[in-house]
């Protein structure tokens, strides 16, 4: 059962998180304030908190913040340049050699890096400087969850810490904003104690996909983490072939595919595309579609709704976090598998 | 019949674009001499080859390339900071207003543009200095296919124009490497003739997927792009759920859905990541997947295999480019579906 309780150690292990990496996020800070650009090396459930790391650092920090690829590291006098970047490793176990092979040539080209991980004494936390530990306890489970949600935590915290490196000129505005910012994520593991008080909403949805072998997982903007980590778990652990999809690119093709009874995941909380994604779903369910809904407004038009709180729009990749993993979790009981024992799978992969 | 016409004109539209653009790929060069990184902005078919781009110029010109997300760029006072980058937007159609911001605030934040579209004269087009037109011909088949293999075509010539710009030390040997890189690169509309010559194959293979809804499509390195693509193509074309995967990523968790008789398209040309696909096809044909593979090794084990000639490593996703077009064409042919005109799709989406 070590998914299912480390699932629920969320709050936990986000807490601690926080609360571990105060020093770190403001090293953090004062590291972007002196460079051009971010660099992030992930791989798996971690490119997923990467692409968060791009909205959040893009929308609160106004760095760009791109995610490069590994396999060009591979020849060490052959790596591209990194000139004006902080480089960023992100990855639970850190043993991926070839996110260390990023991070040595960071060093080898004299680049700030940062280390996200759940294993600081691991070959790539020692490539860190500062290293945020996650803190989130020993991962057992094969599906990463709250080694996941950590990590969202972590480079939330990174956006907040980093206002105290600013312009000072803006200073008491953004203090404010700083703190009404910190105040919202400070205030995440309460919201996911009650997201995890849902389950059974969240089983009920899941059984709609009972008979289903494909899927497609849509959302905007933040949620571009979400749609690809629970694209991910529905195929760790159901077997589905799920899609994440950008609601935007959706429609410039893949929407072909959508036909009566087909089933349509949809990330949709309140913020800057919580319209656009209600005519998207308006739509779908007139083509015929399947309409599951992870969303925090009780109207969002679809067949099926997992109802979780409000929160702070850039915050709500952490709020749905666990409600997509439970999601994916109760699909696999729903369908007779073993989420602890998900074929093919081994914990860390070493890529070659 | 505009699909399937205009896919044969590819050897024609690639050798127009090489043709037309040697001026404004030596601009390029200057610029990115001179630039800490590169952001390209695009979307759909266009965002796979900034996929090519970003290995490309990662391998070829050492430089670090990322993707943007063009929805940070919606309010102009809080877009990302683009310091010292080079910003490439890449449309076929050029009107795209999420892309026309994102150059935009390029322009505002004075960094240099470039632009790489069928329609110079377009919004987009009118932020570029330089322009790289791709000199297709009107694309009216709302599936992309020559505009795709022009815009790689562009980038590749990107790669072989910017060694005029390098360091002078090495003068010499880069001379020499730019000189074979561009006689391989202008050779490609000959690669293309006979490729489009294997069309029965292509056929052939494509029958077996007749009843598939869903399958997976691998490949690594420079072939990210072509993943994505060839993933798009079936999805538009053929509503097969086509997933794509870096091979990489593949062992992290997705390769848990294989079962007997699932669907895995693979592309596997020659160079450092055939072993590793070598292996991979092996493990999958082990498991009972019916594996089709575009390789140009005769040995590369599979179920089903597409021969194409063997091309430079960086140049071989330009010559996949129309076996895997005519794959997704002939598959939805073979379902009784009208490539001409996929449900629910029009060939500019104006993403708000």
């Amino acid at each position: 059962m070590s998914m299912l309780s480390e699932l629920m150690e969320q709050p936990d292990a986000v807490r601690r998180c926080l609360d571990a990496n105060q020093a770190q996020a403001t090293e953090f800070a004062e590291l972007v304030a002196a460079a051009d650009h971010v660099v992030i090396a992930a791989r798996g459930t971690s490119d997923n908190a990467a692409r968060y790391a791009q909205y959040v650092w893009g929308s609160k920090l106004g760095l760009s913040v791109g995610l490069t690829a590994p396999s060009l590291f591979g020849q060490r006098n052959r790596a591209p340049s990194l000139a004006g970047a902080v480089v960023v490793g992100i990855s639970q176990s850190g043993e991926s050699p070839d996110l260390v092979a990023v991070l040595e040539s960071a060093r080898h080209q004299g680049c700030p890096s940062v280390v996200i991980t759940n294993h600081p004494d691991s070959p790539l936390g020692r490539f860190g400087d500062p290293v945020m530990a996650l803190c989130a306890g020993e991962e057992r489970s094969v599906a990463a969850t709250k080694t996941y949600t950590a990590q969202l935590a972590a480079v939330a915290l990174c956006a907040v810490g980093s206002t105290a490196a600013h312009d000072m000129a803006a200073a008491e505005e953004m203090a404010v904003a700083h703190e009404s910012a910190a105040a919202e994520l400070y205030g995440m593991p309460e919201v996911l104690e009650d997201v995890l008080k849902t389950a059974h909403t969240i089983e009920a949805a899941a059984g709609g996909l009972i008979d289903a072998d494909r899927c497609v997982v849509i959302g905007r903007g933040f949620h571009q983490a979400t749609i690809y980590e629970w694209a991910l778990k529905l195929q760790e652990l159901t077997y589905v072939l799920a899609q994440a999809y950008s609601a935007a690119d959706f429609l410039h093709g893949p929407v072909a595919v959508v036909e009566p009874g087909f089933c349509v995941l949809m990330v949709a909380t309140s913020g800057t595309h919580l319209e656009s994604l209600t005519e998207l779903s308006e739509q779908l369910l007139q083509r015929g579609a399947h309409v599951v809904a992870i969303s925090d407004e009780e109207s969002f038009p679809c067949s099926q709704r997992v109802l979780i709180p409000k929160v702070a729009e850039w915050l709500a990749p952490i709020a749905v976090a666990p409600a997509m993993q439970l999601f994916a979790h109760s699909l696999a009981v729903a369908r007779g598998l073993d989420p602890e024992t998900p074929r093919g799978l081994s914990k860390v992969t070493r890529t070659k």
